[in-house]
């Protein structure tokens, strides 16, 4: 009670009261060998700020993150994966119970085929890595879904708003937050990004460059927004 | 002044006064395409802690690091790089000036031969990537050495010893470090590791599970003694 007096005192709104959102965040590694993997960059910055805010504005947060070193925000509840097929079964296991899924994590779109369990001695002069498609988290999710909301993030590096309506609609998505990564003040590992929000509807947001804080605050505005019409 | 006073109360011994060591941490990554890499496994802990104690024992230290959130320790000039490209050229650039080189970064032997400018979409059911050998930097060194130390590292998953020996050799160093990164208590992301020294003379020095600061002392202890002999 005194913590959520102190909350609500640091953070006014508390808003996302008795609403269970998980959030994904960080990247996955895929093991090519004990020592070597194909890994997905991805500071984790962007979900880990999510599901600080999330929490602050009186959620219970289930944080779903890959390998980061962040600092665990605050009256989340954790669970460590490292490849994208833990990520998928940490994911469904709670999707029945939740209101809202986030997923900001870069999930590995492709594994190696086979994982040698020994070190790969650097003997040949080259060395070719086979990988198999993994399964899309997200498109499972929009198939399955029945109240919850679904919120996906697109990181790409040309025709940003084409690949990410594209996305939203083939995944079944109620909103994406897309972001080019190749602009200077948005993208891996920084404090800030540059976004643009697509709604269901077809509506775009641009936002200016902002801290990844600021943008977890607005993404969670709309996601009010959403949650009081679907009531 | 001031600042060694403390240093030296902290940390009794200065016997690395006026010795430039350069450290070399963390794993490298090698770029797929904008978003995916290969990479590998090291948090840079052990490297990191042979930064600080060295730098708190008189030397003047260059830390070349991978990519890392770990803080970076007082006293220490840091060189941030990201591929083993990169990597073999900021190591070649201040060979000449040093005395020690001890090599505790995890870098790739090979990296994708072609990389993608945009993020490759996830059309194909599998997708191959072809990599060739990085130029192998410590062996460089080792051919190149003149008066300087050469301390390297062997994380392996199958006969340590050997593949160790058969490491130092090869590439002229003076000491390796070898760990089983498959044992508990050893290895990757953790604060303790269970190494064996082996030194150019043939002797081999078991040494229990430590923290990784611990270790950093003894490597550094070994090295002194080392230099000692060499002048």
């Amino acid at each position: 009670v005194i913590v959520d007096k102190v909350l609500s005192l640091l953070h006014k709104r508390q808003d996302l009261l008795n609403k269970r959102i998980l959030i994904t965040a960080a990247g996955t590694r895929e093991p090519i060998d004990p020592v070597r993997y194909v890994g997905n960059r991805s500071s984790g910055k962007m979900g880990y700020a999510l599901a600080e805010t999330a929490a602050k504005r009186g959620a219970e947060v289930i944080l779903v993150s890959g390998p980061s070193n962040l600092p665990i925000p605050q009256g989340v509840t954790i669970k460590k994966v490292e490849t994208a097929a833990q990520m998928h079964a940490a994911v469904l296991s709670e999707f029945d119970t939740v209101d809202v899924v986030i997923k900001a994590a870069a999930v590995a779109d492709y594994r190696p085929e086979l994982i040698a369990e020994q070190k790969i001695k650097k003997t040949g002069d080259t060395l070719t890595i086979n990988l198999v498609k993994n399964p899309d988290i997200l498109r499972e999710l929009g198939q399955q879904k029945k109240r919850q909301l679904l919120v996906g993030f697109a990181a790409e590096t040309e025709d940003l708003i084409t690949h990410a309506r594209e996305k939203l609609t083939r995944k079944n998505l109620d909103m994406i937050v897309a972001n080019d990564v190749t602009l200077p003040g948005a993208g891996f590992n920084i404090d800030t990004n540059i976004v643009k929000i697509i709604h269901k509807n077809g509506t775009i947001e641009e936002l200016p460059q902002l801290r990844k804080q600021q943008i977890a605050e607005i993404i969670l505005d709309k996601i009010c927004i959403m949650l009081t019409k679907s009531i």
